[in-house]
């Protein structure tokens, strides 16, 4: 019998629970040994439900508990989530978490004191919900160099670019609706301005590259200015607007972007919709692969604990060990450098339009250009034209 | 440093070696050795190749060096590569294929061999080409019921279907323009028969399941039976027509069948057009994730067999272990069992089709059943509507 707890029980950590608990004759056969749940930290009692005999309020006791092998952090938010993982760490015990805030804040420090300890940091459910790619990513490219990763990594944002895409609603509809169904928190900050997609595109880089960018160094745009009168436009046209996290490499450094991006049907990323993730990981020899799932969630979440939770207690030392270190300046470009083909909408004719950009496709009203512009020089050649609508190309 | 040899110097063979050959710096850093390519077995001599010095004819050389820990077996067909490939496993040394033929006939046996000597038998390539999906269906699946595989398992066909759909062509057409560019071969039976497409469902739900599926007893129709009015119809309503290999769990059992089947646009299957591959493995709890990729070609199938092979070295002990047996009679339900929904084109008018198939969805001259039918409940269905022309849906 292997003995864990839990730190929090709200959506991801009761959905780990509750499939534990569901799939026991399941794990049993595939670990080889029962997995029993013998506290759950939170603040509230449960009174009622199958865990309310579990439940303890003082993290000390699941700290000096020697039983306990493996911790499930799901409790969000920096603190205490990341002093209790480097506590339960340091006392032996792995931990992993859905916790994109404290692997992309302190992920460095946490897999240092796992390796010190002889014990595991996992976190697939910190990116793409359900979806595997933190361990494929690690374990699956190992031939290859990853030359690009692009992702809508944020299921709420999809949500509503998605509304305004299929039923034509503006951003400001698009929001309230998402957030009267409760894909949307009411702060909805975090999600709209591509702070969420940020933190996991750093993730995804520092176990591509080794060096973790500080995401308040990334160039973080998110989905609140974008137009439906384009997300239209373009929809007739095919293209679809997808608020991506992207890190491409040039001259052998990361250099990061999030921003919505105008996606051709070519991409598999423009058929990503609704609270659907899709991450696109580029090999250099292996070409374009993507990845696909349900990126939120309390059911594809909780798989993604529990699939870390059992790969660590099945052979006692998991073969996930990633390492990475927080990148120091020079190793990531600035975002400023970051390169991609442009789209503006503007009442200039298409001559004037290509005086300045160069070559373009005509959309009617509005145009894709041939080449890449950085974000600088875009921004001295869009000052030309004056008043325009403009969006980055995948 | 660490040795190991290639049988076999075929597209995939010299893939694998130009891969190891131009990425040494990167993969002595991953793995903390140098990776040398000591032999290449073929029956011819590559003068003036890189390759020529380290060319045998013998395979006993390989076998009986005690230097060599690994060898890719990228010959393709059942023999001699079976044979070597257990002479290999017997003599303590590891193993890693492409070759889908030899996993699917004799898995079992080749898995059981490693074991009991100690090493691996990893087989990445054999299906989806680059895309990781057999490592992560393994490992990464562990806290989920898996209920249903559904993949467009074949480059070849899908390329045909695609040109079919995108510029309609007919089917001869179609397959003759693939032969032109090298996506087909000349004698295409492999391909369009969906035998290639069947091996491979046979190897992922062996996978997923525990029981390896013979192969000859799986429902396996292929596409040569497609018609071009029939995907240009479905076409306008945004479906496309793709040969899947599908698996989905019926009462804890596998039913395997390989059809081409329509897909809506809100499957992410309906979108992998050309030479791409697409699986979609549904989770009890995970839901539906998609991996997708190149699934074909030297580059992407070298870049499955150097990362196994990479993954086997770097450790010693590689965590990729799966086991399976040949299914026995009462595993695996008969493909007659198989359910879905169905297409029909047909003169017959929506009253009469619906007395027969009940509920449909009207496409103008073609109808898709609301409900679900097994092989034979619509084959007697069927009859009673006369002439038309039918596809199984997704």
């Amino acid at each position: 019998m292997k003995h864990i707890a839990i730190l929090g029980l709200g959506v991801v950590g009761k959905g780990t629970a509750d499939l534990l608990e569901k799939n026991r004759a399941l794990i049993e056969a595939r670990i080889g040994e029962a997995v029993n749940i013998k506290y759950i930290l939170d603040l509230r009692d449960f009174p009622g439900t199958p865990y309310e005999t579990r439940v303890v309020h003082d993290f000390s006791i699941i700290e000096n508990d020697p039983e306990i092998e493996l911790v499930a952090e799901t409790m969000g938010g920096a603190h205490p989530a990341y002093d209790f993982s480097m506590a339960c760490l340091k006392a032996g015990k792995s931990v992993v978490t859905s916790n994109k805030e404290v692997v992309a804040t302190f992920g460095e420090e946490l897999l240092a004191t796992a390796r010190a300890n002889g014990v595991s940091y996992a976190f697939e459910a910190s990116v793409g919900g359900g979806i595997p790619i933190i361990r494929p990513l690690v374990n699956d490219f190992i031939s290859n160099e990853i030359v690009e990763i692009s992702g809508i990594l944020n299921g709420t944002t999809n949500y509503i670019l998605t509304q305004m895409k299929d039923y034509g609603k503006t951003y400001a509809d698009a929001l309230s609706e998402a957030q009267a169904k409760g894909y949307a928190e009411k702060d909805p900050t975090a999600d709209v301005d591509g702070i969420d997609t940020c933190r996991k595109i750093c993730i995804l880089t520092a176990l591509a590259t080794g060096a973790l960018p500080n995401a308040k160094e990334v160039g973080t745009i998110g989905i609140r200015g974008v137009d439906s009168a384009d997300v239209k436009l373009l929809d007739k046209h095919a293209y679809a607007v997808k608020l991506l996290g992207r890190m491409q490499m040039q001259g052998g450094k990361p250099c990061l972007l999030v921003a919505p991006f105008v996606c051709g049907k070519a991409s598999p990323l423009a058929h990503v919709d609704d609270v659907f993730n899709g991450i696109t990981v580029c090999g250099q020899t292996l070409g374009q692969t993507m990845f696909y799932g349900r990126g939120a969630g309390a059911d594809p979440t909780a798989s993604a604990v529990a699939n870390d939770i059992l790969s660590i207690l099945k052979d006692g030392k998991d073969s996930f060990a990633p390492a990475f270190h927080a990148a120091a300046n020079d190793e990531v470009l600035p975002s400023a450098q970051f390169s991609c083909r442009r789209y503006v909408r503007t009442d200039a004719d298409k001559a004037a339009v290509e005086a300045v950009l160069g070559s373009v496709t005509d959309l009617g009203g509005a145009y894709i250009t041939d080449k890449s512009f950085t974000e600088a020089e875009f921004d001295a050649a869009a000052a030309k034209l004056g008043n325009m609508s403009a969006l980055r190309v995948l």
